[in-house]
């Protein structure tokens, strides 16, 4: 089995491979430049900061149905103690096991090969289990800032929630593009609202991984397009889940992640954004996500903070 | 044995238990308004971005003399795994072990208690070992944006690194003010350099952590005065250490977070900034410093960003 | 709430406490003496061993239901790695994270508490969450081998496996020791068969957990009486879930491990042994279960053998 | 750089590839036969058990040298908690981290590889990160029950504790063999005593890693003519360390679980037993030492019990 004609063909229209020198770890978010970030900067005008987080803890997101992605375990290994002696300042302290793509989190751009490569064409066989990714781990990109713009596809097509079939199409993302009232452009971060999470919020974990909707195989030539920095979604599978295309699992992932070498987030909550957003009837802000710089990490937690 | 009656002294001077209301739980981080935070982003002009975290990895900060407090275990759970079949496309998935106060880091307002109490005169048995921190968590700030300003303490006297046995008095923090070239003001999260932190960067741990230099005993009531939203510096152990008056140990933490409910931050890595504040001539930033969101965490990993 | 006076009632009848010294923390392992082991050892005819853990996986029994009993997360931390140079000799290397208790385990006698009291009239106070338990720990029994006796209870009456509602009861317990043709003595650990534990490996782990069969609140005394050294089944939750008398969890718990002192065992795979006893004609052997030594444990997990 | 016409010398003799048939992946184990066992069990004369394994806690043998074989990490996840209602009988669980090396511990045959290969000439890749050890992992030994001998070669050679440059040879397991006054036959599980772990049981754990005596690249071929079930010793790199020959570093560990397939024990606690012999007058037992089945596991902590 290999992958189809079909993928191939986008494939070779998306691909960044050597754009930013065959050394290049960090593909698209090379497109966030000073420039892009001072602009990002001035759509700061209220102040008002919304948290895009899912709490960290060991009722999370995961099911059990991939194999290791354990939600966190969070323990306490002092509390209140009297570390100098009774009667001391008493301090207490903690330690977690996670799967790092767990929760709220970022891909590397190592995460995902196919026909054994990474992005820049680089040797699938680089992530190595006692280092990790030694090619495009999550500690490559140094931060990650930028101009955060809302596509909210849900509320722009007049819904709370996305269907489970539902693959977000690119005139699905012109629709949201038109709703948020902004262009997309060079370097901005995107994050596509469907909605699915509230499945989650309100406590169906399994009803929140299976089916759904997500992005389509047609959208990586739309980022593409637009030079996108990164997307991230409120997905737990961020394509469609299962797949537009019978036995074309993860071609999204494939096309973003190893041709276009952009990042992707997933499990990011934007339901308070989306109400945020409209309110202040501005759908770009400044967003920071920055990555805990796990050596040699395929993904990381991350907690995203929209800045209005 | 029992907390001198200086220690009282300045407890009372520098209490804020009340004044944000009787539930709150999170302290001084309510001196960051919506307008410090528009404030904040007009700091931004060259676009320039530094990350002030440490790698994430097994050969970290902690030496082990601390119990339960372990370097980051990261560990791959999959490698380029074909998950639906030879030939799909494949991920890898990684998963890690490490305390909460490993590396870089937020101290929660939970994270110390003296005389049986938390921070607002919470009874410190709300940290448990099952749920964690009832109160004054981690996952109580919802977002530390703020203007930042790095007080290079070390640079404002002519030195590299300050010594081991050098407490950070209110004066050195004048010295580094008048150095910034800035006031600190109502909402700011302060930086305070020591240089410290060369110690680990060139590979010694052990000298890193002990006898380390930090903040006296007498800088709360600096920070009290100035109403300043949280601090951190380039240290294992934030405040002088061993401390300046003998076995009062863990002081500063006890003052800041109990009494006044001011976050600490640890093991920052400002050596960067300090170069990029020098180089550009100003030393106040957009700081977002988000912390993972762990329910009942009393600390948390962080990825700080300055954003020039 | 409170437990009511039925509880009580037995709990004086079973009660052991300072009968081997106000000091002692092993309780009923006390009756295993060097002679108990010297007839146990005769017990070894064949010379056939039968291994009764699980397996130690991410797939095992526990469902998420009690918080923190994690299933075991068992990672690669080495993969032939060649750690002294290309071409060298290779290594590979794991590690793990579970719950002590999360499989085949044996339960400390620090296990469980009521009314604020550990087994010997301690305090329950003892466990704390940095050193775990300082009395009654799982470190604490040196060694655990003794003649094994199987009570086959769904072979005595004649089922592969009681119905979950099923009590197990003095009376099951000497129709199981007539049918295994030998005398239950002091120093001796039982093994009662319930057939539960077939939901399990049949690949229902939610069956395997609830309802479940279990030991009746009545056979505290019976073992009590019989001065039994430990006992262990083919459940999840020892004792029968949901319980006989309404609102009275864990009474099992309670008297077998805080009033009498005796260590339980929880998810022993007996079904190739009962095959085993059956074919050989004899349900007693030696049986060796030693506790990994985990200091301050309140359970740990156990890959028992028994040798006919 | 490849390993020299010497070791592949002593590897033909000593190998015992297709031995058992092409698909064994248990080695030697297969020469502890019933009889074996059943012979093993008349070694029981006094009932005294002498535990071997030492205490798991943070304060292990491991310094941190060997990237990811962490000490255990034990952390309370509940204490005395009222599961079902303030009042009812009260909880306490635990978890771990830890690797599985890290303490007392057996070897897979998986663990060690060299040139592509594992025993029985399997490819190494057959350990893979997801899986672990498809091949000769730890789980396939279903039970490690033999006699055992302790070859006790400190006390042999009339010293508390070898020197750390002390090869164990063939010339000093005969000695030692006399001394124990039994001759070592096939099916029995060998204890070599040097006294290393004198030093840390003294706290030095950096004097017990390195330099260590430990097992001469000539033992293999003793144990080969033996044919001995497995071999364990109170050290931390089971054999001399650094190595006789410059430069072939664990040429042991290659000699016995690849070529021979013969499990080793590592970090074995052996003083008390030493003694033990030495009062008894007898160094042959009845050991257990049953390995958790990890599934896919490449080596396990182990609680092993002499029973004289």
């Amino acid at each position: 089995m290999s992958l189809p004609a079909e993928f191939h063909e986008v494939a070779e229209r998306v691909n960044n491979w050597g754009r930013w020198g065959p050394d290049d770890e960090i593909g698209t978010l090379n497109l966030i430049t000073d420039e892009v970030v001072r602009e990002a900067a001035t759509c700061v005008r209220s102040g008002l900061r919304v948290p895009l987080a899912l709490p960290l803890r060991q009722d999370g997101v995961q099911t059990g149905v991939i194999p290791g992605r354990v939600n966190p375990l969070h323990v306490m290994v002092q509390i209140n103690q009297e570390v100098f002696g009774p009667g001391t300042v008493a301090c207490s302290d903690d330690a977690v096991t996670m799967g790092l793509q767990a929760g709220t989190h970022w891909d590397a751009l190592s995460h995902v090969s196919h026909s054994g490569r990474l992005y820049n064409g680089r040797p699938a066989g680089t992530v190595t289990p006692h280092g990790g990714a030694a090619f495009g781990g999550i500690d490559k990109p140094r931060h990650i800032v930028s101009r955060g713009v809302l596509l909210d596809v849900a509320r722009a097509l007049g819904r709370e929630r996305l269907d489970g079939g539902h693959a977000v199409t690119p005139e699905d993302l012109d629709a949201a593009e038109e709703f948020a009232g902004t262009r997309v452009r060079a370097g901005d971060i995107v994050l596509v609202r469907t909605g699915q999470i509230r499945s989650y919020l309100a406590g169906d974990r399994h009803a929140y991984g299976y089916p759904s909707p997500g992005l389509s195989v047609r959208t990586p030539e739309w980022f593409h397009a637009r030079d996108v920095a990164a997307v991230a979604n409120d997905t737990l599978t961020f394509e469609i889940f299962p797949p537009e295309i019978e036995d074309l699992w993860l071609a999204v992932h494939a096309l973003d992640l190893v041709e276009m070498g952009m990042p992707q987030g997933q499990n990011w909550n934007l339901e308070e954004l989306s109400t945020a957003c409209g309110e202040v009837g501005r759908h770009s802000f400044l967003l920071s996500a920055m990555p805990e710089p796990f050596t040699g990490g395929t993904g990381t937690p991350v907690a995203p903070v929209a800045i209005l």
